[in-house]
């Protein structure tokens, strides 16, 4: 069974709303922000980067960073990321967006030593992206084609950070957001890490 | 045929050389550094994001984001990236972790306006990472298994940056570079790009 190492709201929510979304077997263990997980291990030793997520595997393997994390799940489970075709690609090009101009600009809001113009000049470039995500996802109800991909649930956080830190984003982010907490695996993630 | 959008020694690189070596047909247009393609065009009409890579497919979609173009002419050629099995995850978690931490933290040597703290906090960042992938790589030739894969053009081009911005790596690393460099399609994409 896989074993996804997380942190409460962390990007690693992602991950476990894609395993649950999947209803492939999983089992979490958290890991706080000091790097010790719930069962008294350093996480070094698990993953010697620090980064959460991690994904241990059947055979031991632990498999590291987000976006091979959510691949890997999605690949397993035949669902979430369409095994070809344009969706594919638009899928993949919107994750790895969110894994690098999203989640790269959030980090001097988690920094408690980012100076203030450290963070104005990340809170331009978000507020910039989001509108880019906004227009992309017009009137539909995910990211990409009719259903949701492993993109869905990583801008589900991207605008959970961004309603933490104050950053504004377009209404119709908003309104995402406010639909994607009632997808069932959505709602069930949140409960499970205690966010709502 | 696939049209790269690049720039010179940029990261859009990797793809440069993933297409030489797969051996796909492509046609290359320079976007300079101002955002006007070779052609006379604004990019932004390209990619409106304004970042380089872009890749246009045949059906005259653009692709953007570096991973998910990688990502993509290795599904076209069926190579430089299993299609399952744990160097397929390898392969991809490397891939991420440059298109996030390396490249993010070589973002304050590209800006003018950053300051000389920033620096020299994404200088530590970096050197640790090198370190961790130094390690990773071991005594192979390549980063995952015994072939080249998407990873290996992207840590050419992160090296590249890192001896242009006087960042030290191990040497285990500027071997490696070295060897890369021999490789015919990395080779080529070198002269073609003006860098050598």
């Amino acid at each position: 069974m896989m074993i996804l190492y997380y942190h409460p709201g962390g990007c690693s929510l992602a991950d476990h709303i894609v395993l649950i979304e999947t209803g492939l077997p999983y089992r979490l263990v958290k890991v706080e922000r000091g790097k010790r997980t719930e069962d008294g291990r350093d996480f070094m030793t698990i993953n010697p980067k620090g980064f959460i997520p991690a994904l241990e595997l059947d055979d031991g393997s632990v498999l590291t960073e987000n976006l091979a994390i959510l691949v890997y799940i999605a690949h397993q489970a035949g669902a979430l990321l369409p095994s070809d075709g344009l969706d594919r690609w638009r899928a993949l090009e919107a994750t790895s967006f969110m894994t690098t101009e999203f989640h790269g600009n959030f980090r001097p809001f988690f920094h408690v030593d980012a100076t203030h113009a450290e963070r104005d000049k990340a809170r331009k470039l978000l507020v910039k992206h989001f509108a880019t995500i906004a227009g992309q996802l017009g009137d539909r109800p995910f990211l990409v084609g009719d259903r949701m991909t492993i993109a869905d649930p990583y801008l589900v956080v991207m605008l959970m950070w961004a309603e933490k830190n104050e950053i504004e984003v377009p209404k119709r982010l908003n309104d995402y957001l406010a639909h994607m907490k009632t997808i069932p695996s959505v709602a069930k993630a949140l409960t499970d890490e205690g966010l709502v």
